[in-house]
């Protein structure tokens, strides 16, 4: 199963992400609707020529008319969506969504939904230190990677259709791996780094020390600019795998301060020259 | 006292700084000069135009012409060259350097230098995370911070000077510090940052993790690609102010870690907004 032009895409929700999605989506040919919870955000886009029809209500009309819908929303907001406005969803109709956490969600959703109608969670891992429509742009997909996040409740045409999504929208790399693993992955490789740059960023308030520094400490707290009410619940919502990461890197941590405090030079050249050599897989591709 | 296009300027040590350093003063029209320890990396740089001319030995000429000598090698190796060689220096010369550490540095060279020389110590804030003089680039000084970091000894017209080879070479900002200060700084702004990088990469050895990635782990290991001889260096000779700094981060790492454990979301929230706002005065300006 792929997407075609004929298919009616609803996007719900258009922040920074919502308003990528969009974009990319109308360059490829297809027709996109979206809700938005502010007119002036419905208006922008509109205006923008982002999106081809909108709405700032519960439009029911739009959403029966969607083959696929795309949640671009805080985890607890798509939960009562779904709650509230699920009936006016087209039979057949395919859910996929951009939540940051998997676990706490996908099982609720896929437990709730009606059973003429399918969920496959999906994240891109894209996205700006700043919020909103106006910050969007298709170009953040761009050798990026999109995380497929089935369950075994999952089609294999929902699958396909959701990998082809993200390959149509620009990403570089779609991988798939279960709630629990994206979950996990994602407590060290974003939630973990957001709290490192975060403490980093509190940790010193000395006036004026931007006239002294380079880009390590720029890029290290890059994302320390952080949307609070969104992190926040993801941190939350991810509790227990986000404090093993903060765990694990914590001892790593306290093992070069031993080193150093030892003088240990071999031992911090052998941590360098690992990192050194591990980082080359993480470079960003074509 | 500034800098003039009848002064001779020879660089010592051809690696990434010391070539980009020579490429930024070709083009503001000096004629460079330059010693390295290997032929091939003089003759690359002849070859390239990157330097007027060079010796892989210690060209007594070269040396007893420069009005200007900067330093870019490893601290103990500058120790060294001007116990071994500062007889063969102009009277009148002024030297400076590139050294990423002072304290343990520029008392020691002061102290044994000709009193018929100076050296002003400076610290460009600029860096790749490669090293060679075939990584070197000019354009890595623009917008970036130039550190000046004079003592009690320094004369006027040498600061003066000095101040103007920041500005020449084209970076954004010259600001001056004590070297003192300028290690608490770097401490916290250069040396944590990459201890926090090279944690983060080697604390997590997961196959695969490069397709799962998205830019915040990315941004924050990109200085995990580290010159293990140098910057061991640069730790051990700055230790008592990196652990200092290195406590100061896991400190509020740990407020952190207890915030989420506890599930005092205000408490994040405001740690956030905390750093969201001072992150604001570090951008890279012009």
């Amino acid at each position: 199963m792929k997407l075609d032009q004929s298919q009616h895409i609803l996007i719900v929700g258009l922040g920074l992400l919502g308003g990528s999605y969009a974009m990319a989506l109308k360059k490829q040919g297809f027709h996109v609707a979206a809700l938005a919870r502010r007119e002036e955000t419905v208006q922008y886009a509109l205006e923008n020529g982002i999106i081809d029809e909108g709405s700032a209500r519960i439009d029911r009309d739009l959403i029966g008319q969607a083959d696929l819908v795309i949640f671009a929303l805080y985890p607890h907001v798509f939960l009562e969506w779904i709650t509230q406005n699920q009936s006016y969803l087209k039979s057949g109709a395919i859910l996929t969504d951009v939540t940051g956490v998997k676990g706490c969600i996908v099982g609720k959703i896929q437990s709730i939904l009606r059973p003429d109608t399918e969920f496959i969670a999906a994240h891109p891992m894209a996205g700006r230190e700043v919020c909103g429509i106006e910050n969007s742009s298709d170009e953040i997909f761009k050798g990026a990677n999109y995380l497929v996040v089935p369950t075994e409740k999952n089609t294999p045409g929902a699958i396909e259709l959701c990998t082809d999504l993200g390959e149509k929208l620009g990403f570089k790399r779609v991988a798939q791996l279960s709630p629990a693993r994206h979950d996990e992955m994602i407590a060290f490789l974003s939630q973990l780094t957001h709290c490192i740059a975060v403490s980093l960023m509190c940790c010193n308030d000395t006036p004026g020390m931007e006239a002294y520094t380079g880009d390590s400490f720029r890029d290290l707290t890059r994302i320390a600019r952080i949307n609070d009410e969104m992190w926040s619940e993801l941190f939350l919502d991810n509790k227990q795998a986000l404090l093993a990461q903060m765990k694990r890197f914590q001892a790593e941590f306290d093992n070069l301060y031993h080193k150093i405090e030892t003088g240990d030079r071999e031992g911090i050249r052998e941590m360098m020259r690992c990192s050194t050599e591990r980082r080359k897989r993480f470079d960003k591709i074509g």
